[in-house]
């Protein structure tokens, strides 16, 4: 069934927490709560009223979207105790009023007779929704934002089978950009030869996040892909996110255009040596920010600045979750968690590198998920 | 100025309507309102604290925003009576706090001593922060959703601008997918071809939105790109929109792979026809709903069954808004409103044709905007 598991987990703790019903009304929520993936590359739709909700009612579960996005769904609304309540956003005799329908829908759902605690994802949630139920003098709103986080840390088996499709197209992406990154090619032209080689061998159209920078730019750790044409000699990070299923990846390799010089294979070197000692520091138990304290003391030791970001993050319907290995991270990994790792090494407009893998943690230890060619060349 | 017409127009409207207070926090408005222009291609960011939203004190403006979206703000902050507050949302050393540090800032740009009328933007805001605001007695919410959607018809030289050098990616996309287009190749790959030289062709990533869509697919009007595969004799509708500058292009051509039928030949000439005819049609005091009941009786009188949407739509910081050239579309053109026009037609799991141009109308009738290549071979 379907992200059965979530579900469970969610009305377990709403019931102990005395909520009948519930709003939900983020997006992440939304995703991991049904297995809903609307496409975004382009924005929200302007057809829509508003977001895709969830409303939990006493264990039975709705969908309210927009009905151009029915097939979306997937098997949500096939299952026992779901279902699938869409409402018109376009129409050609009408003027547009997705979101009115949208809340006509969501009153019907929501029935008449509401009283006692109703959980609000109160970030998200349209103000206007919220008001009118705040009209209720029956009704107490409770915010529940934040409240499924601790649930997403640990990935089901469908969720990380969904996780694996999606790393097989972050390492199409890498070998296309590793070919890419040549003197005369452009970042973005690095970039289109990765997104290319992704949606061709996922035969549909695939979000691409993060980072495509030439070494020689100023700030070097990341940004968008522009038109810095890349030079011989030049290091050029490929930081990769695609999303499949509504899951993200993640992933990341520095590449040169022909030789690397002896400063940028030292460098490149502890890098990966950061990343392998970071990996073999993965293992139920091992607490966050102690597997970020040792991969910056290596570095430290290396004699190497240290990188001016986080050691790794979780990842999974969104694209950075706790546990965050930084600092700050309080948490220990738990068997079936997900980890990215990226230990990097930068020198401000001159070159930089950073390489990442994504491990998921197992009974006794890692097994990595990302498989591109981090290699020397 | 950027946006200053925008600006202006907007504060007159609050005025008028005793508003001295305002929120606004729907995508659109604070794109026409400010310039900003966020990326949108891998959905909302993680770090993200909630909607861009701008605050509006006695024609006094304040963007608030994600400090890494700062760029992203072009010259706004640099015009009196604008500014731009950034909150944090990353950190290495602390825990992500994104949304608590948005509604921080914005308590602070809001002040303390508010009282009155406060326009807002309810079905955007964030629940929380209303309910917030609602608890203060001194204060009076009114709704303002939409009040600016009537501004946004008429497009100012400033965002003209903007909309010629978008129009100029489709037209370049557009003919890559024409090149694309033959036996063999995939749906995906003409969609492919078409994102990856509108990109070479930016310097940078460029949203892109719309269809893709072989003749024998049973819904033959429109969809996203997938991986059937084209064969001799297919017709293959390719719809652009690209988004530079926050703003939506669109346009449609079909093409066919190698030789199309009499009958795509003829039902092509149609469509060119109907076209043409309906941009003869545009002019300032031309009412939407004439325009498309005498596209839809060509098409009628041609023998044809009529294109089940729209004939035409207005575009601008969304890809569809008014006026909407529909049975219902009881506006009148003006000058400086950009029309898209977009007659087809479907013979659903066979063939299908769509042709459409963007036109600006002009003192005395129309200018088209996009210059795609739409003849038969």
């Amino acid at each position: 069934m379907p992200h059965e598991t979530q579900r469970q987990q969610t009305h377990e703790l709403l019931q102990q927490n005395g909520i009948e019903r519930a709003l939900f009304a983020n997006m992440a929520s939304v995703k991991w709560l049904t297995g809903f993936n609307p496409p975004i590359q382009t924005g929200p739709s302007v057809f829509l009223g508003g977001p895709p909700m969830v409303w939990y009612e006493n264990g039975a579960w709705t969908l309210v979207l927009f009905d151009w996005h029915i097939p979306n769904a997937g098997e949500f609304g096939a299952q026992p105790n779901c279902r699938i309540i869409a409402y018109e956003g376009y129409t050609i005799e009408h003027p547009l009023a997705g979101a009115v329908h949208l809340r006509a829908e969501l009153r019907r759902v929501m029935g008449s007779a509401l009283a006692g605690k109703i959980g609000i994802e109160l970030r998200d949630a349209p103000a206007d929704i919220v008001l009118s139920l705040r009209e209720n003098n029956a009704v107490d709103i409770a915010p529940i934002d934040t409240w499924l986080d601790a649930f997403r840390r640990i990935k089901t088996p469908e969720e990380l089978q969904k996780m694996r499709d999606n790393f097989r197209l972050t390492d199409i992406g890498h070998a296309a950009a590793r070919a890419a990154v040549k003197a005369g090619n452009r970042e973005i032209d690095v970039w289109n030869a990765a997104h290319y080689a992704i949606e061709k061998a996922a035969g549909q159209r695939v979000p691409l996040g993060n980072d495509c920078v030439v070494g020689y730019r100023q700030d070097n750790i990341g940004g968008l892909p522009l038109a810095y044409e890349i030079r011989a000699g030049d290091s050029c990070i490929v930081d990769l996110s695609t999303i499949l299923h509504g899951y993200w990846s993640d992933s990341c390799a520095t590449y040169y255009a022909g030789e690397p010089s002896a400063k940028q294979r030292a460098m490149h070197q502890t890098a990966q040596r950061a990343l392998d000692y970071a990996i073999s520091l993965v293992k139920p138990g091992a607490l966050a920010r102690e597997i970020d304290a040792k991969v910056r003391e290596f570095m430290r030791r290396e004699g190497y600045p240290v990188y001016p970001h986080h050691t790794g993050h979780s990842l999974g319907v969104t694209s950075h979750e706790e546990p965050r290995l930084t600092p700050s991270g309080t948490l220990m990994l738990q068997e079936n968690m997900v980890v990215m790792l990226e230990p990097g090494i930068y020198f401000p407009g001159k070159t930089s590198v950073r390489l990442e893998d994504a491990v998921l943690v197992t009974a006794d230890g890692a097994e990595i998920l990302t498989h591109h060619d981090k290699a020397l060349p």
